[in-house]
Formats: C-alpha cells, sequence, structure tokens
C-alpha cells in the first residue's frame, strides 16, 4: 500500500486525544442521578446524620443538622469546607471563647479527617454567597463537632487529582475514589443498570439467572483462566461470557434471560481491557434479529441517564459490506462523514502507473476520502486546492479532476486522500486514515465529535465465517460458532460457505463496539454439520451442548452489552479504568494490594501443580524424554 | 457426655426429612411475582407470541392469540396440552379434513416438541372445565400450527421429576429447569433480588459497585481457590467475600455500597454447599450497629413474596450467651420450644453419682429438655410419665422431681432429657438433641415447624476472639479480624481480650445462619494491634487495608446475607441446589458439561505450572531436598 509510510509519519508522535470529559460540579449530579427515579432516595436514613453535606440549600435554613464527612480544606480558622458523597457545604467555625472545644477540633485536625458536626443552617452573609457551590447560599453554624477520625499526611491532595499517574491512583484506589470524578462515574454506572434492571425485569419480565463462573474450558478456548481443582489434572476455567448456559436457560423453557454477567478473558496485556470485565447477558426465546434490536433500543432509551439528550430510536442500521465499503472498518463512527468513496471509474483511463495497475488486478480500486479543510492543517498529499497540489497532480486529467471533485464534493481547501488496492484492504486503510485525520483535524481546534452526540448504529449481515489467516483453506466462525445463518443463504453452507452471511448484529457507538449477539442454531443437526464438517471442531466438549438442542431447543437468540465500555463512553471517561471501582492495570495486576502475588508450595499442593520456573521449562525443552520430566 | 451412645442410635438411620416444599401450581405463580412489582411486564413484547400460555383467562375469549411452547402431553389426537413459562393451555385439535395438515403436525410431534400455534380462545364445552387449571375455563380453537423443533426420546419424563435421582436431575440440567418447582424457585429469587435493589438503590440511594474477583490470597485465606496468572509463580486468589473492597469503597467515600456478589470457597466435598455462591454485600458509612439491623429488616419485609405472610419488624433479637444457653446454638430455630434449662440446683444434693461428679467440677452444670409428648414417640431415657421411667429414676429424689417438674413444665407423656457437664459443651449437645427430637416428632406427624412459619432473630454480643482449637493459648477471631470490639469492652482488650465481645450480629432464620455482619474497625492503630498483637498475624499482606484506615477512614459497618440459603428457605427447597441453575454436585463437579475436566500441557504452558500427579508426590516426598525438586 503506497501510502503507508505516510500514515506513519501521520502518526508519529500522535496520540489519540483523550476523551473530553464533561464535569458536573459537586452536588448536582446526586441530584439528577436521583431524578431519574421514581423517587428521591433517603440519602441519611439508618446512620448517624441527618442530611448530607451537598444536598442543604435555602429551603433548610433555620434547621438542625448533622452532617458526617471530610475536611475538604480551611480557610484562615474561620471557615471549613466538609465534604461528603453528595457534595460540599461550607462550615463556619465559632469564634467565641465557650466554643473552644469545637474550635479546636474543626481548627486542628489535619484535611481529609473525619467529622461529624451539628449546627443550624443559615443564609450566608448577603455578598459572600457562592453562586458556583450548589450549597453556596449558606452554612453551617456548629454547636458541636466531634473527630471521628484523624487523616495522617496524604501522598497527594485529594483535590487536584488529574495531575497525578495513573499508577499512583491506583496504588491509592480509595483516595482517588474520593474524587468527583470517580464518584459521577461508579453513581451513574449503579443508575443506568438499575434502569435496565427495571426495564428488563419490572416491565419486560426477564428473569436475572446468576450463571456459573467455574466452568470448563470451551473448545478453542484460548483466553480463558484456568483454576485448578482438588482433583489432580482436573481445572475449571472462567468462562468469557455465559454463551453455553444462556443457550441451555432457553432450551430449559426460561424464556427470557438476563444477567448482568461478569466475564473472564486472558489476553495478557493489552491497554484498554480487563482480565474481568461486565456485560449485561440477554437471551430470549422464539424471537427473531428485529426483536432483540427493538430490545436493545428500549433498553438503552429507558436507562439513559437524565442529564444527556434522550435517544431516539429506532438505531439507524448498515450492513457489514456497507460499513466496510464507507467507513472502512465494522464499528463506523457515524458522528461525522469523511465517508470512502470508490472512484475506480474516475481512473478507468488514468495514465498515473500505480493506479493503473492496481485496477488491472482482479477485485483491484480505487477509494478516496475527502478531509474538508484538510489543506489547511495537514501534511499535504494530494488536496484540491485550485493548484491540485500533489506530486501526482500533472497526470491527473482535467476531467479526472472534474468527476473526482463532483463525486467528492470537493471545495477549496479540502484534501483528498487516495489509496488504491483491493477492496476490503483498500477500505480498511482509508478508515483508519479517516480516524487520524479527525483526530488531528480537532486537535487544532475542529469539532467533528461533539461529546454530546451519541451515534448508535446496528451494523448487520456479517460473513458467517472467515478464513484462517494462518490457513486460508480451512474457515472459522467470525462470531461464534453458535450463530444462526441467514435463512436466505442456508443452502450455501453446502456449497459456498464463505459466502454465507449470519444472523449476527453489532451495535455501535460512535465507533465503538459496544454489544454482539445473534440468532442462535437450534437445530442439532446443522449444529453438528457447522461445527464438525465446516469447522473441524472437537464436538465432544459440546455434546451437552448438541444434546440439548436434540431434546426440543426453542427457537432463540440474545446479545450482549459491554457494560465497562457503555458506561465509559456515556461519562466520556478517558479509559475503562474510570468506571472500574478496582480495576487492573495494563498488565493485569492490582497495584494497591499487589496482585497476583506469590503464594507457598503448601498452598499450591492441595491442587496438585506445582511452579515451572522459566529456568525449569528451558531445562525441560532441552530433556529429551517428556515422559522423564513428567516422573520427575 | 454420657448421652453419646444415645446420641448416635437415635440419629442412626434417620436422615432429616426434607423442607416441606410447597407446590402451587403452574400459571398460578407468573401472576403473582408479576402482581409483587408495580406493574403486570409484557411477557410477550419483542417476540413471535401475542400471549403466553398460562396467562389466558375467560377475559380472553374470542381473541385471536398465537403461542408458543411444548408439547406437555396429548389425549387421543384430539387435545393437546401446550406448555410454556407461564403455565399450561387445553389446544383443540381440528378434525376436519380441511385442517389435515395442522393435525398431523400436532398429532405426530413427540411430547417436549416445539410448536406455534394460532387460533382463537374459546370456552370449553360445560361441565369440561377444569378448575385445577387456571386456564381450565378455555381452550384454543387452532387455525395454524408450526412445528418448531422436534424433540428425540427423553432420558426420563419431564412432568415426573420428583422421583428421579439428582445425579440425573443434574446431568440434564437444562431438562430439569422445565420443571415447575425450578422454574418457580428461579423466578422467585430473581423477582427477591430485584425487590431488594429496588429497596437499596431506589429508596435508600445505596450505590451497587462491582468488586473484583481476581484478587490477592487473604491472610490465613485458605480455601480460596488459586488462578494462575502468565507470571511465573504469581497467582490471583477467587475471594470469599469482597469484605476488603467494601471496607475500601467507605474510605473512598462511597458511603453506602451494596452489591450482589459472586463469592468463593474451595471446602472440597461439603453437602448442601456450593465452590461459588451469591451473597448480598452491604456496608454503609456512619453506620451503628442498630442501623444496620433496621435496614435489613426493612430489606427483607420489602422484598418478601406477595405469597407469604408479611414479615414482622423489628425482629426479635438474643445474645450469643442466651442463645448458647437456651438453644445450644448460635442460630437458634425460635419456631418451637423445648429450650434448655439450667436444672443445676435442683440436683445440688443428689445422689446419682454421676451428677455429683459433674457438679463438683468447676462449671460444671446439669442441663435438661422438656419433650412435650416425647414419651409416645422417643426412645426412653427419662420421661415424665406417673413412673419416672429411667434407670435412674429411684435414685432422684421427690423434692428433685417435684422441682424438676417445675422448672421444666412437665406434663404427662412428656419426656425429660439431662446431662451433665461443662456449660458450653452441655449446652451444645442439647441443643443437638432439641433439633433431633423435633424432628422425630414430626415424622410421626407432630408439627413443630410450620412451613409458613419464618422466624428471624438477631443474635448478637458475640466473643471476639475464640481459643484456637489445637492451640488454646492463642487465640483466633471469632468472625474476622475487622470485626470492632463492643465499645464497653475496649479497656478488656489489653488485660482479657478472651472477655471481649464484638460489635458482630449474625441474623438466623428458622435456626438457618443467613446472615452475619458487624460494625468494623476504622482506627488503624487498634487494627494493628489486633492483627499483630493478639492474631498473630502477617500484616504485610494487609498493608494497603491499614493503610487506607490512616487516610480519613469514616465508621463504618456492614452485612452479607447469603442468598442462596435465603431463597431455598423461602421456597422451602430441600437444598441449595433447588435455587441455583447451574449448581455443583456436592463434589464440586458440574455434571452436566463434565466440569472441572482435564487440559493439554501446552493449556498449562502460559501459566509457568504443571500438574503433579499423586505419583510425583509421593516421590517428592520421599526425596530429600526441597531445592532439587524446584530446579527438576
Amino acid at each position: 500500500m503506497y501510502l503507508g509510510s505516510w500514515l506513519s509519519r501521520l502518526c508519529r508522535g500522535l496520540s489519540r486525544p483523550i476523551g473530553k470529559t464533561m464535569r458536573p460540579i459537586w452536588g448536582s449530579f446526586s441530584r439528577n442521578l436521583a431524578l431519574s427515579s421514581q423517587r428521591i432516595p433517603e440519602f441519611s436514613s439508618f446512620v448517624a446524620r441527618t442530611n448530607t453535606c451537598g444536598e442543604l440549600r435555602s429551603s433548610h435554613l433555620g434547621q438542625e443538622v448533622t452532617l458526617c464527612g471530610w475536611i475538604q480544606y480551611r480557610r484562615q480558622n474561620t471557615f471549613l469546607v466538609l465534604r461528603d458523597c453528595h457534595g460540599l457545604v461550607q462550615i463556619l467555625i465559632p469564634q467565641d471563647e465557650s466554643a473552644a472545644s469545637v474550635r479546636r477540633i474543626l481548627c486542628e485536625a489535619p484535611v481529609e479527617s473525619v467529622v461529624r458536626v451539628s449546627g443550624t443552617v443559615i443564609s450566608r452573609p448577603p455578598g459572600q454567597e457562592n453562586p458556583k457551590m450548589p450549597t453556596g447560599e449558606i452554612e453551617i453554624k456548629v454547636k458541636t463537632a466531634e473527630l471521628l477520625n484523624a487523616c495522617k499526611k496524604l501522598p497527594f491532595e485529594i483535590k487536584d487529582f488529574v495531575k497525578k499517574t495513573e499508577a499512583l491512583r491506583l496504588q491509592y484506589r480509595y483516595l482517588d475514589l474520593r474524587s468527583f470524578q470517580m464518584q459521577y462515574n461508579l453513581r451513574l454506572r449503579s443508575q443506568m443498570v438499575m434502569k435496565m434492571r427495571e426495564y428488563l425485569c419490572n416491565l419486560h419480565g426477564f428473569v436475572d439467572i446468576e450463571t456459573p463462573t467455574l466452568f470448563k474450558r470451551t473448545p478453542g478456548g484460548a483466553k480463558e483462566f484456568l483454576v485448578p481443582s482438588r482433583e489432580p489434572g482436573k481445572f475449571y476455567s472462567l468462562p468469557q461470557s455465559p454463551q453455553q448456559f444462556k443457550q441451555l436457560l432457553m432450551v430449559g423453557g426460561l424464556d427470557r434471560y438476563f444477567q448482568v454477567a461478569r466475564c473472564y478473558r486472558d489476553e495478557g496485556s493489552r491497554p484498554d481491557r480487563q482480565p474481568e470485565f461486565t456485560q449485561i447477558d440477554i437471551e430470549m426465546s422464539f424471537v427473531e434479529q428485529t426483536g432483540i434490536q427493538r430490545l436493545v433500543e428500549g433498553l438503552l432509551q429507558y436507562s439513559w441517564p437524565g442529564d444527556k439528550d434522550p435517544l431516539v430510536t429506532p438505531f439507524p442500521s448498515m450492513t457489514f459490506a456497507e460499513a466496510l465499503a464507507t467507513y472502512g472498518t465494522d464499528k463506523p463512527d457515524t458522528r461525522f462523514g469523511m465517508k470512502i468513496v470508490d472512484v475506480s471509474d474516475v481512473f478507468r483511463n488514468t495514465e498515473i502507473r500505480f493506479l493503473q495497475d492496481a485496477l488491472a488486478k482482479p477485485q483491484g480500486t480505487v477509494k478516496a476520502i475527502c478531509v474538508h479543510d484538510g489543506a489547511e492543517v495537514l501534511p499535504i498529499f494530494l488536496n484540491a486546492k485550485k493548484n491540485w497540489s500533489s506530486p501526482f497532480a500533472k497526470f491527473i486529467m482535467d476531467e479526472e479532476r472534474l468527476e473526482l471533485a463532483r463525486s467528492l464534493e470537493i471545495q477549496e481547501e479540502d484534501m483528498v486522500l487516495l489509496t488504491a488496492g483491493e477492496h476490503e484492504k483498500a477500505c480498511s486503510l482509508l478508515g483508519k486514515l479517516r480516524l487520524e485525520c479527525a483526530d488531528l483535524l480537532e486537535m487544532r481546534g475542529a469539532v467533528l465529535r461533539d461529546p454530546a452526540v451519541f451515534s448508535f448504529l446496528w451494523v448487520v449481515d456479517f460473513p458467517l465465517f472467515l478464513a484462517k489467516e494462518e490457513s486460508p483453506t480451512e474457515l472459522e466462525s467470525a462470531h461464534h460458532p453458535f450463530t444462526a445463518p441467514n435463512s436466505s443463504d442456508i443452502h450455501l453452507l453446502y456449497t459456498e460457505p464463505e459466502k454465507v452471511r449470519g444472523q449476527h448484529y453489532d451495535l455501535v457507538l460512535n465507533g465503538n463496539e459496544i454489544g454482539g449477539g445473534s440468532v442462535r442454531i437450534h437445530d442439532a443437526q446443522l449444529q453438528r454439520y457447522i461445527l464438525e464438517t465446516l469447522l473441524k471442531e472437537d464436538v465432544k466438549l459440546l455434546s451437552h451442548l448438541l444434546q440439548a438442542l436434540d431434546y426440543g431447543a426453542p427457537p432463540h437468540g440474545g446479545i450482549a452489552l459491554g457494560l465497562d465500555r457503555l458506561v465509559c463512553l456515556v461519562t466520556g471517561a478517558p479509559s475503562i479504568r474510570d468506571v472500574i471501582a478496582f480495576p487492573k492495570s495494563y498488565r493485569g495486576q492490582d497495584l494497591m494490594s499487589n496482585a497476583p502475588d506469590s503464594v507457598s508450595p503448601e498452598e499450591l499442593k492441595p491442587y496438585h501443580i506445582h511452579v515451572l520456573w522459566p529456568a525449569d521449562s528451558e531445562e525441560e525443552s532441552a530433556s529429551a524424554t517428556p515422559s522423564k520430566h513428567l516422573s520427575s
């Protein structure tokens, strides 16, 4: 691909800008979140306070209140700002001699100490109101104060978190959680999940069913953590999803299942992936693709945070073929255009050699995207200024220019990126460039992807199988082997299986895959044919599932939504680690507790395993007979 | 204990009667469960049916309906009973020639095949109504029918499940799930959990927060499954509860946390325990013991199934000392009396030698329970018929008889069980006998424990520490080392720590512990003293928690309710396996899929472990130098 070096130049020194986070202010979110429910929860029931700090307003004037919280800061020993999970409130430190002990407590306790105060809600003196603070019209005239726990010197200041390294934040996660943004993210997540449950359970009769996480290895299930059992040589496996169980529940007549399911995937070090993650897992009997799609649209609409624009349904839908041809990816970011256009016909008679060569090959194409205003900010390859400045400009004939300008709607100061090659590769490359261009334009101040816009998109009609990369004559499932073929393509299973499309659907949000599902195969014979004949899988490991399909399995289908990613996008957090209370680092470690950790040989004994240190395994590969090793 | 042999005779050949299950009928439960919510869910949204089988009533007469379900049975090719998740409905098989194809489908499809039928709801002919069937007034006049999936010959009949062995039920769990009882249990569980979430999230502002299950070994945390990581010698651990995380969330200012948490415990083979189980996990800041108790009472009252008597709150409370003295256990079944009475004073001047001996010892006591009507049904030891028939009767003096009759309220035909010995052991033995007597009386037809009665009880004021069994001069935590001491006992920590009571509370239902919690230690220095000085634990493994307490930890407390056990008791299921969709056998196996299973050495490689077959380990213990083994 001749654009390769340019691409790498473009990418060098560029990193994706972190997501634009919207920062609501303390004290506003709890009320917003609460209002999305039917009634405001009682945040102070059962505990030793009358109110939360953040909820106090002028309407509380004159009330005697007891508050518990952390000392956020203190000003000249006259004011103290107290913080709890709902926000900040100003405490007036009494100055008179009779309140010496209260004064001492409030003046001497270090910042981030925990105190309980009782007093009266009073107006701030005129002119001293703080309109930026939700509680800014009032303050507390304290009568009693109690130091509940003093705070030692902190490793960093809580209020200025953003500048800390992520490693430090993760090491002291319990301090990081006190930040406004983490409180907001975790509460919003909880509220969204609650609304989803209401929608599924209370409105649509779904049954919340827990499925095991100590299970058995899936065929081809690399990436599954193992759990040694007390039986020598026998291992449980932590499944990547409840896929088999949800299907078996349908065979069991449960009709409508959902679960907020913990899933596991051992991918070693991967940025922005977690070894354990959560999905909203759904399965229904007697359903077709559109049924699941409408259900999920309703689910997201119902659970969508009240402080964002309501979602419009149904979501648009696009075939995989169209997504690839237009956006160069199966997860298009449809918030902006810059679509890929096939300009092969423009160059049928071109004199430019590499375009000629590309078009001469079978499935050769020329593709282009037009980057509006790209000429102003991007390194120029082929821009559409009046001058068509490009090393190739002089070889482009006038009628080609006209035709190109027409099909790409080129205007002055636009830039055109052209590529030539096989359809899928050409599209895929331009798809990546499209995102890089968007990043670059936004770094220079353009707004292509408004953080308030949420573009959902269904991608459908995926191929059922792909050629294996390492062995292109063999097939593998594009998603998983339980996906039903499109009914109109079933005959192709026996003749041209690579052309079969599956009843699979992906849900994409702003260019991120946030869900995927399918109508499943409920016919045992078809499932066996696909597993054995087409995929050459060992069906012994799945015999229970195949048998289940024989015993009156209903037609069924489902979906799984990636909760971490979804909440990350909704909150605008820079990483999924910011919507998980205790995430692992990109190397899979818990930096706070130092997990995973060493264990003693004694602790391994009940599990009949021992550690094969790297030196051992070298010795092992050097040794000739594996049997010798087994008995060593 | 001189009653030992009698006890073992009593127990021999006795197994506890399985719980009395109440069997509601198909079609009634979905409406009951639904009604407990605000509105009836739409059970047929998004799918290819108009109604569920079980919901049809006379009010649907004349409606055109499409139903999907399983063929439950067929009678003389004229009727067919169709079943779905909501119940049964009768289908009239058309007899006229024009409907030959419909007739063929409905007559030829094997039982448990899946069909879709469309037709009209009509009245059954007069006299043919079935009042036992919720849909018994109507039937369906079919127009079209479609075979969705045929069923092969089943390994057993679905409708008559109770007689199958549990192993067979677990092997074909997806068929077992079709039984009414499993459908009821799983749906009731889902509904109860949903109501709990509403109560916690929507009514009381709790935040649902997921905590990691890939964590680090807990100090003294035997019983934790290990998960090898890709780093040689480093293991995750699957925690027994989110205890550390919930406390850290309080330090992080999350204020009110809950989670329906998956927990893990590797206890090897234990009947009626599961290697993975679920608890309702709750933690609050600024709370005292009574706050948690009132919260939990409200939680259970709110989520209690509508088809049972409402719960009365607050629940009664009893100290550990009283529970032991009166019921011989820390989890008394308070549905019936038969309380333990200390009759030491009655026998102060006894001539019976073994009673004399027992009372002469320090802390020697004589205890008794009176089994009402026990003389009629139980093997007699000392019964209180007029004759006082007992080998020891002649040694009991008249005034002793009078006093005994008075303190135990003995009536004719009652039986008295006497034991002598140290207080705790004597109570504990009589506590076990009390339950055995209740079993025996109930097997003979007495009703001591009405299945409609739910007796909740708080047990409080537990000792904070126990003497280690293997080394009585050392202390271990009675519950866990994070439990706060009763404030009135704190001074004893430094003088007589074994006398300190903890702020721990257990919730008991019908003699089963269904929850336990405590106010936690929020003072780092106190926590360190207990861990290091009193418990001699290695605090390195908990350094993150101790550090967190130093940085402004609020006072906090919480509780965990065992969901599996609670739902088991509420549904009256004989085992917790009946309220779990895919339980493990008592040996920790999934009998359906055959987990745990063997994995190839290739699959173990990324985890740097290898299997130590029993032969290896013998060889290992025979070998002299562990270092040799490490490098082998």
